[in-house]
């Protein structure tokens, strides 16, 4: 297979199987990949990869890489990985649950860092020497300068900081998705770095491709593979009910002159069911010609872009189902006029994300009466995925909020809970929480006025009177403080769920 | 009492006492007042509001302010307000017993915010109409504006936002003075922010005098009255100890090329005796021309600056003591060419804390095992000053350190525990634990190898085997996790100290 997507001799000459390419990766290596939720991981150097590692093992060998992504890989590249036991370390995002259950096994360490710092603290160092990268991209141009494919990513930082390059030219995505790219070149280590010009989501700051030392390119692998689909489930009643309080909010949020009527601020939503009802409830409001400054561009995102609803949306991924892929490359040249992929340290920059005035608007596992926010840990102690970019919207956004359903497991866990016992957000990043039950709007209101507007709006009903009672005891005792509460008690919502399978009382033994 | 230091007729007009000009802030009133740590607080004003306040309470009426300052003001003014109760909600910052006690009591609302976010989370309505704002200036100029004094913090924020303006011009303030300032106009509400061109240190973005529109300012007061004194107290044998940890590190960073040699990056250190310390050791090493982009200037950076270790320092407020507050006026033309007073809004704003890579230094109540840093709640319920600005610079900056004695209360508290019970920064945050036994860097490492590193080089001997033990024996649970955890012991210290008086094992009761 030889497609004309390689333009460049120097290139053309290096073009091998993956078999061949992996050669270049050797034990203890750190490994830096493309790749950003499920749009532009490598296809065939990572099986290849997998098979390297497992001959080894199974030679008597001892082979395991350190493993840097942009965020999540695709799900099959992730547990390709983990069931072999491939990685030592990995860095910054998984969302798979053979990584997920290694993770937690303390089989495979995995620091969880803001997605906006994973650029600069491989450029500071922090990981050491990047040996291999492996990066997908759809084509060579005549000047040796690289397409990029469905994600961006980290990809820019992979290929200057790597010693060696592996590419995977990727011939399915669409010749057409070339100019989607903004490739921002200005970043620098301190002392050297300089504003970044981005004023408005659209802006074009960047190049379109990625530069690469041609002498650093240890081999081309081509490959014509499909992206994984990102799995679409159509908004509950739940996640309904959760848009229907945001849009509540928004209106309200208008009137009282804090937001831009018609265009509100750039949106930024997580993934998921309830961020895709707040999206698609967007096309049913008053508002045209708004903007999105994301991570990732799911379905919805095109229809919205559509239908007029938004004019502009920035990521640095596509997250589409097979629908959505097939929709964005029947219609390329209409959507590469309304959407910019850019690298993920320009996504999630603190810079950027508080001077554009990002409507930040993120999922949960679960908040306490005080506004602090658990995003990462089940029960305090099991990693679920990871922090993400949420961090890096909620802190430096206009608006900073946390949606989530008010109860998991069919009502046995409760998303308010007396204390959290693991932090992602803390009490001073938290400004609004919002439930299916409703909306707590937290700006301005010391501790003790938070539990009571978080109780009364987001809590499940069941829930209520637990919360109020612990609340209640917590200020009644004695030097009870600016954010009372019961240490002996904090986590019993918790301690009762692994004891009994459900924080209800009723389900479980008394308290 | 008239001094040359009003130069402009539209405001000798309204030259009045202070007691006539309290009469514009009623009940119920929004005050923004000047002021950040010891430097800037309005000197006549306030104490005749608290007599306005403390009269209309003897005659029955209710009478509260909601009060908005830069940060702490200086401790009489604190004290005078909280002592009588006058304040209903009280933002972004406090450091005074009186206050501290009133809030911890739930008889007055506090609100503890990135000192970042508040002067545009004012803008935004947040915090609804500021009625009247009270500010310091040194004088007014010919053309009608106003000479800053010896804090920035947020006045040109309350000047521009406040319905009505009491200026206090007090003479004590040294002529020279006028220069050292640079007030930046180019903040705007978003979707009109632009990008804030400062790149060094050093840099002048704005001028050197507020704006105020006159028919706003309903009274001028004139003072000649000092500053409050910090405090300064030597450096102790842990601080010491805690400083040359610190600079060995810089050493260390130096000599793998992660931090440029000579100049470091710029520095920021929180207020008291072991940033003191920090600083103080600087002048003893290698370096020569340091800066510092950080929230005050202590006695101790008037040495670093005479002695050329440091080059420049940029800041929002003076907080001296008087020897040097009379060191600096009397040299006040020298160290005008080294220092600049900036709103607390660009001092401590994440674009430009991310931009210079600042090495942030920050105190810290007490960390747990996995690197989550208490900076506000004495047991997880109690206030003692609040976040300020460490969520500032630890979050964006090029290095997040937090340092602390590894034990407070004569070693009956250990600065390291199994879980705070209360989270200010989060482990994506914190890089570097310091306290005068070790330095513990965690960039890079997991949960689980995070706990070691922590309690092998920061806890104190004594409390080694409790926390080793904690993690030892969580990890060992069934399906511990990636953040191992005993919930029902995951407090026992707090809970040991709260019952005890100690968290030594054999101080308290058995657990």
């Amino acid at each position: 297979m030889q497609s004309n997507r390689i333009r460049h001799s120097a290139f053309q000459q290096k073009v091998t199987s993956a078999e061949e390419a992996v050669k270049a990766i050797g034990p203890g290596d750190t490994v830096a990949v493309s790749g950003f939720a499920s749009a532009g991981t490598p296809k065939a150097v990572i099986p290849a990869l997998a098979d390297r590692i497992h001959s080894a093992r199974a030679a008597g060998a001892n082979f395991t890489i350190d493993l840097l992504t942009g965020a999540s890989v695709s799900t099959e590249t992730e547990k390709m990985l983990a069931e072999i036991d491939g990685i030592a370390l990995r860095m910054p995002y998984q969302a798979e649950s053979t990584a997920r259950q290694k993770i937690n096994q303390g089989r495979m360490d995995y620091v969880d860092i803001h997605l906006s710092h994973v650029a600069q603290q491989v450029w500071e160092g922090y990981y050491g020497v990047v040996n291999v990268a492996v990066v997908e991209v759809s084509g060579i141009t005549e000047t040796g300068e690289l397409i990029p494919s469905a994600s961006v990513g980290n990809n820019k930082t992979w290929l200057d900081v790597a010693e060696k390059v592996i590419l995977e030219v990727n011939s399915w995505v669409p010749d057409a998705m070339d100019g989607i790219h903004d490739i921002y070149y200005g970043t620098a280590l301190p002392p050297h770095r300089r504003p970044i010009e981005l004023t408005d989501v659209e802006d074009r700051i960047g190049q379109p491709h990625y530069r690469v030392d041609p002498a650093k390119v240890v081999a081309v692998v081509e490959t014509n593979a499909p992206d994984s689909a990102s799995a679409l489930t159509a908004p509950d009643a739940v996640s309904e009910a959760i848009a229907a309080h945001v849009l509540d909010f928004f209106d309200h949020e208008v009137r009282r002159g804090r937001l831009p009527e018609n265009t509100l601020l750039p949106l930024q939503a997580g993934v998921g069911n309830v961020a895709n009802a707040v999206l698609g409830g967007l096309d049913r409001g008053p508002y045209r010609g708004l903007t999105c400054y994301s991570e990732v561009i799911q379905d919805g995102m095109l229809h919205l872009i559509k239908h007029g609803t938004v004019r502009f949306a920035s990521a640095t991924a596509l997250a589409l189902s097979e629908a959505g892929i097939e929709e964005l490359t029947s219609n390329i040249d209409f959507y590469r006029q309304h959407i910019r992929l850019r690298p993920q340290e320009i996504s999630n920059h603190p810079e950027v994300v508080r001077r554009l005035g990002i409507i930040a608007m993120n999922g949960m596992l679960e908040a306490d009466v005080y506004g602090n926010v658990n995003s990462t840990h089940v029960m305090g102690t099991k990693i679920m995925n990871g922090i993400g970019g949420s961090g890096d919207f909620a802190r430096n956004g206009y608006l900073s909020m946390f949606l989530s359903p008010s109860t998991a497991k069919n009502g046995a866990i409760s998303s308010i809970v007396p204390m959290t016992p693991h932090v992602d957000h803390t009490e001073h990043d938290t400004q609004v929480l919002v439930t299916e039950q409703g909306l707590a709007d937290l700006r301005g209101l010391s501790p003790r006025r938070r539990a009571r507007v978080i109780i009364e709006r987001c809590a499940h009903p069941e829930f209520r009177p637990l919360l109020t009672d612990y609340v209640e005891r917590a200020t009644a005792t004695p030097g009870a403080g600016q954010t009372p509460h019961l240490l002996g008690e904090a986590f019993s919502f918790h301690q009762r769920y692994i004891e009994s399978g459900s924080m209800r009382l009723q389900d479980g033994p008394a308290r």
